[in-house]
């Protein structure tokens, strides 16, 4: 009696989302519930009771309405690539999916300005600028699949930060519908708005939990213009950090990317890239900048002999065209996907560049220490302080056995960036899998301060329930 | 008696401070309760208590929590340089200064990072940066008495906000003493960051209804160089516009500034700098940007001249040295000082810059048909759709009369940025003087969140207490 109880309500549920949206936009087959459930992170099973897909943010407000009345927990889907299960469903929660929201909406030239639904890809919206001949340069791995939606409520970064910031810094309005059920229109579109507490900014990087991100209003710039990015072998690791300061005092970069000679075997593995110059070396860089005329390219090699006499770059190779910067690009984007059949056990943390050296001392220490078989590969945007810290599984350990060893490395390394004031997420969020160790970069005070904001906006904990925090 | 138990009460508060910040740290004179309980507004008249001046965080916080107990209300107080209220204490509120808390306490130069207290000077940042070869570059005319931490409190804009971005570009990082009386530290510095809800930038913009800030982590930038500035002069408004579009699409400018000939008729009244060239011109254009290269000059000159074949331009002139540079800005810089003797009414508005030409349209059309004998000196910072609307009283209206009408045409000037989905406020903020208007910018829902948000943080409503908005 019980589950059929259950049954009825759930199918209830059903036909008053269907009322909603549409019957064909409701999905509640078993092959959708796996595939809308989950994002890219693999350790939770999905669990959805169903998938709506709405059209408009009154769809969506009707959907929070609806939850609100009911008691439904929702969950905000996007491109669902993300890597902290922040999106997941896996405890019966009807997910909103944005894909059919997936219109770019107007365009402003004058203001440089393009007003789009959450679900239009961050590819998209890329390939859109172009058209315009504008540039909308947050850029990482996964722009062909992710959603502007899901960029905005995980802040997302990637590789062009230290010049053009992080998703924040692009968002100009959003429209959300809250956990209560209203409408917001967010700063609408200006540069200039000092008239009270800016709720955009609370809702980007909240990873959904205060309500939903239905449109938003985003600015471009204008293209790049002759990039040209060189890539420098380095003999350790504190001549990455003389490199960086040499070229940040006379160029304005747009990347300094860094990688380990382990993390360039693992490309060079896959066989589709050379090798940049004969001689390996410890550490490498790879950096980018706008050669808008030769003075500024003549002040580049200038940077690069100081740094070679310094002794802190050994050898260096300068792309002479754009199909050499791609591919000396690829020998920095490809080590994801070339390290992943080393089932390898990631982080995305980030200290202030200043510490950077010796929080990565500290980090290859513990590691070494209690487990010499493991191998780290580091690599990241070291011009912001964000490192991606991969340790590989050793061949001769199970999965299970590895993840169980990693949970111990784990508490070290978050022990390792509290000590030196980082972040235990630099670019990925909370979710779930960071849930547990929010504490070591946010204090209790100010974790008490989320929960009572969380409560404001969503009362009755509907949206994306258990993200980031619990409610106790 | 009744007066006697409040002097009391009053005398035992002021003997608490003493013990907090030392006994010559609180100052209770008429004199000193008539400069520190105000700002650059004077349409209220000062009735502070007594002004307290911490020397630490900590002091901050003992403050905050002696409020509490005693239901004190406290208004924070930096270089007092404000133009809405924000920060003036007409309810025998006690002043909290910041004038003792002026230090800069850190540099790290590979994360171009500074942390400063609160109470350290615009100018004084400005010239630190300098001195480390480097660039802070939110600037306005209130520099050199404005203090970082009403920057932070208000998001200054300024003239350089094109490039730059407002004064929350620039933060990495914030200490805060809660309304509760919770020392938070805010993001750490870190520019990456995607641990939660950022508190930091509920904090920025704030007007101090949150709390204090008492240090903050300030990102610096490189020197801008060979800054060339050209003031242009056009036919009509639209073609202001054209030149913006056709600039931008060409050149990175860091400031494009409008104002008009009855602007500039003040400003040569004073005697002080020349005609920028002989014939006069309804609206004058000025633009700076980097000349990296004589390429970049070349470029300037190409659209410069563009535009005078399209007849959007009819003069024109360039910097040709810094003393030329300097000079060309006080055309622009000087109107606010030169207009004071009219007894301006000043509105500080912006919309999409899409919607600038239209807005003003309507504006001037209202203020005709209203007070035909009423003259409007528009100027402003057009690069981001901020217009500063001042209205001069003429010779035969009494003050009082004539900000009465003006109380009038307030009304229908918010209306029309309400039509065009602008602010009220683009810089100067809300305080007590744009509290009445709040809904014109933001909604009834939206509204109802602040108030609720500032629950959350300083639930007494012990913290600048009838500022932005007031408590149901």
């Amino acid at each position: 009696m019980g589950a059929r109880t259950v049954l009825t309500k759930n199918q209830t549920m059903i036909e008053k989302l269907q009322t909603i949206v549409g019957e064909t936009h409701v999905k509640t087959d078993a092959d959708s519930l796996k595939i809308w459930g989950c994002d890219w992170t693999k350790h939770y099973t999905p669990a959805a009771s169903a998938i709506v897909f709405p059209a408009s943010t009154e769809e969506v407000q009707a959907i929070v309405k609806l939850a609100n009345a009911e008691k439904i927990a929702l969950v905000p889907s996007g491109g669902r690539t993300g890597l902290s299960a922040g999106a997941v469903a896996a405890h019966g929660e009807v997910v909103v999916s944005f894909d059919r929201m997936n219109k770019v909406l107007e365009f402003l030239p004058l203001d440089q300005m393009v007003r789009v639904q959450a679900g239009v890809l961050t590819g998209q919206l890329q390939q859109f600028a172009i058209e315009q001949g504008l540039y909308y340069p947050v850029d990482f791995a996964s722009a062909g699949s992710s959603q502007i939606g899901g960029n905005i409520a995980t802040n997302a970064g990637g590789i062009k930060v230290i010049r053009y910031g992080m998703t924040r810094a692009w968002v100009l309005g959003l429209t959300v519908v809250t956990g209560k059920g209203d409408i917001l229109h967010l700063n609408k579109g200006m540069a200039k708005n000092a008239t009270g507490y800016d709720l955009r900014h609370l809702f980007i990087g909240a990873e959904g939990t205060l309500g939903f991100i239905t449109e938003a209003e985003i600015k471009l710039e204008r293209q790049p213009r002759d990039l040209r990015v060189l890539v420098l072998g380095m003999p350790d690791f504190n001549s990455i950090m003389h490199v960086l300061a040499a070229f940040q005092a006379r160029l304005d970069l747009s990347a300094f990317e860094f990688f380990s000679e382990l993390a360039l075997q693992c490309v060079l593995a896959s066989g589709n890239v050379a090798r940049p110059f004969p001689d390996a070396t410890p550490f490498y860089v790879l950096l980018e900048f706008e050669a808008l005329s030769t003075a500024v390219e003549e002040q580049a090699m200038q940077v690069f002999e100081a740094c070679m006499e310094a002794g802190w770059v050994q050898n260096g190779v300068i792309s002479q065209s754009e199909t050499q910067a791609r591919n000396l690009w690829r020998l920095r984007e490809d080590i994801s996907e070339t390290i992943a059949k080393f089932t390898p056990y990631k982080n995305d943390i980030s200290v202030l560049i200043t510490h950077v050296p010796a929080f990565i001392a500290d980090i290859d220490a513990i590691v070494q220490a209690n487990y010499p078989d493991f191998n780290i590969v580091w690599f990241g945007h070291i011009g912001d302080g964000n490192l991606h810290l991969n340790i590989l599984k050793p061949a001769n350990l199970s999965k299970d056995e590895f993840f169980d060893k990693c949970q111990v490395v784990n508490k070290s390394v978050f022990e390792t960036v509290q000590k030196y004031n980082g972040s235990i997420s630099a670019e990925h969020g909370v979710g779930m899998t960071k849930k547990p160790y929010l504490g070591y970069t946010r204090s209790k005070e100010e974790i008490a301060y989320l929960q009572a904001i969380k409560q404001v906006f969503d009362p009755n904990n509907i949206i994306n329930p258990g993200k980031i925090f619990d409610l106790t």
